[in-house]
């Protein structure tokens, strides 16, 4: 895998995580810097997202530590010291400023953050830094992920080459603004502050914004992405081509991640595209798709390989949208099984599409000319059990 | 079990559910009764719902038919002509206006009613009618239920004895406005129709307005009921001391019926109340117990007999009510598991409550003066086994 320019990673087990795997990460840029970020629109934040969002008006950075295990949430007062102590230490370590090194974490609600063992693992993380190891970064950030999640791309700016890589983690809590998420892209891009704010919104916009698991937003959602302008092209400028190169490929990374993401949400067996079309207005069109996208019993119905488009009908209903009943038509994985609001009797046909394990349903609302397509997965037996048995 | 003077009832097997248990039901005044109603807010109605609106506007009623295992929703143009039909026959047979007879549908949606099945049997049904058979209604009526829900009430007004009882389904689909649900209510009392409106409002407001089992909302929500007069108490009017009592005892009979509901929730093992204290207004506060009542997160925390109460945090932090995270209490079965926004170390404690088969979660916000109960049940591996093999 290619490893954008002047990037390190480093990964160790710190004990967070029950279990001993790998759970305390850090990624580090040789030089400073430019960054971008979004956070959880939960008005219940982490310590430290809290601290992130004050240190990303620098637009600068150079470090990102990351636990698992723990999600720093609901700490109080020693919550926001913790997170500013992580990241002071990877400074002094690492001769940075302080408000250069980002806090990141994910894990329980509630608990005080291990403090003791991250103290103790410091040293090995910024020892260990080296240039293969993103794939530990990514593993070192699961929480009930079954893979970890990382990508990189390469792309040719200015006769230069441009390497973007992206790890992230997801699984369960997931829901837009943004999936129960953390997310960090680098580059060795030379890119000016505000075209890398808008190429991230857009890509956001598009995949993390636009996938669900289970109708949840958590405390701590984070994306962040570096750029150091290693790959010496000159400066990738707002709504230049260049930048819409750029952007695209920012986009495919995080549409990826986030198909990943749901793939492996939680209990998962099928990967399901919820696509409204035609509805009055975006709003609509949105809010047609997730609602169709978080019916339980839609997505009960797709993991029992059941066309029952009468609970797609429902959730239609009730998601108070514009909607004429005798305009629906519904298909599933291309298949008609809805016309004029009425059945076509192809269910039969349509269970055996149901078994398949990429599921597409298209709604044509037949009433105006916005379309919106959500990503989200079926629900089994394992999310229930899964859940039921987090903490114990 | 008391039953209102002049109220008959019958079912039969009409093999419209596969089991070929009883799934047809005829409820039936020997006096023409006052009659009021609510539906369903799902933009999408099944035939007999939009036919039942149009017919409770005459404020009376002398019959209603009822049957399960399908819905006669999303049926188009034959739908509304198979209600009509449905209505029609009772009228026929026992010589009653037809805009006096209702029909209602539960079940899946569409399919086709089976006509020549429910035809055959309409004799068999007006023949069958008698006093002790409001069980057998509350039978019929079941799809995913797993017990028939009845309940009957005795007051005193004007030294009269007045009998209201009750009948109703849920299981699954259950979401405030109003659950999949059928409930019939029948009474000997004599009321005027804008007291019958205003009480059924009331009750139903304060239960089955309140009540969440998936966050789904059916097409087919319906409840009814008709007054006979016969109790031949003086008229009952509107804001009257006898309103009030009269009042309370639907109240009571709703809130009971929605708790049966609940505790029957498809594959619910727990009742769990969230109360939401002191939010900053009344729609606050009612938005926040929803929110939490249908997380996912919390209901399988519950189900694990895990006090996870940062799912409750995070739930209520993305609800998008006024709440500031720093004055947040939340008490289990009455023991204090966060103060002031910070865990109580009582986790353990907590988990042992949780084994209790009736759970109340207090949620005081310390933000304001209003107070909102909802009622709902965990979620389990039975809830989507149910659910993923309900047609098959």
């Amino acid at each position: 895998m290619n490893i954008p320019k002047g990037f390190l990673f480093s990964a160790v087990a710190a004990a967070i995580k029950k279990t001993g795997r790998l759970d305390l990460a850090l990624i580090f840029s040789e030089k400073e810097a430019v960054a971008s970020g979004m956070f959880t629109k939960n008005n219940i934040k982490a310590a430290p997202v809290r601290l992130n969002m004050k240190r990303i008006k620098s637009g600068k950075g150079q470090a990102i530590i990351v636990n698992s295990g723990n999600a720093n949430a609901c700490t109080g007062k020693n919550g926001m010291k913790d997170a500013i102590e992580m990241a002071a230490m990877i400074a002094d370590a690492l001769g940075l400023k302080q408000n250069k090194v980002y806090a990141c974490s994910t894990g329980v609600i509630g608990t005080p953050m291990p403090m003791e063992k991250i103290r103790s693992k410091t040293a090995e993380l910024t020892d260990n830094l080296g240039r293969k190891t993103i794939n530990d970064v990514a593993t070192a950030i699961m929480t009930t992920d079954t893979f970890p999640k990382v990508i990189s791309k390469m792309i040719e700016i200015d006769s230069k080459t441009i390497t973007i890589s992206g790890v992230c983690k997801g699984a369960g809590m997931i829901c837009p603004n943004m999936a129960t998420m953390l997310c960090f892209i680098v580059t060795d891009a030379n890119i000016d502050k505000s075209a890398l704010d808008k190429a991230l919104k857009n890509a956001v916009e598009k995949s993390f914004n636009r996938i669900t698991v289970d109708g949840d937003m958590s405390t701590n959602d984070t994306i962040l992405i570096m750029a150091n302008g290693l790959a010496d092209n000159s400066l990738i400028k707002l709504n230049s081509k260049e930048f819409n190169k750029f952007a695209d490929a920012i986009s495919d990374i995080t549409y990826e991640l986030s198909k990943m993401i749901v793939k492996d949400g939680e209990g998962a067996t099928k990967l399901v595209e919820i696509e409204v079309k035609n509805a009055k207005n975006k709003k609509d069109a949105e809010k047609g798709a997730f609602t169709i996208a978080n019916s339980l019993l839609v997505k009960t119905t797709i993991y029992g390989n059941d066309a029952n488009w009468g609970r797609i009908m429902a959730a239609l209903g009730h998601s108070e949208i514009s909607i004429k009943e005798e305009k629906i038509d519904i298909a599933l994985n291309d298949l008609k099984i809805v016309s004029k609001g009425i059945g076509t009797g192809m269910d039969k046909e349509a269970n055996e599409r149901l078994k398949s394990k990429e599921i597409k349903i298209t709604i044509d609302l037949h009433n105006g000319r916005s379309n919106a397509k959500v990503l989200t997965c079926d629900l089994t037996e394992d999310y229930v059990k899964i859940n039921a048995e987090y903490r114990t």
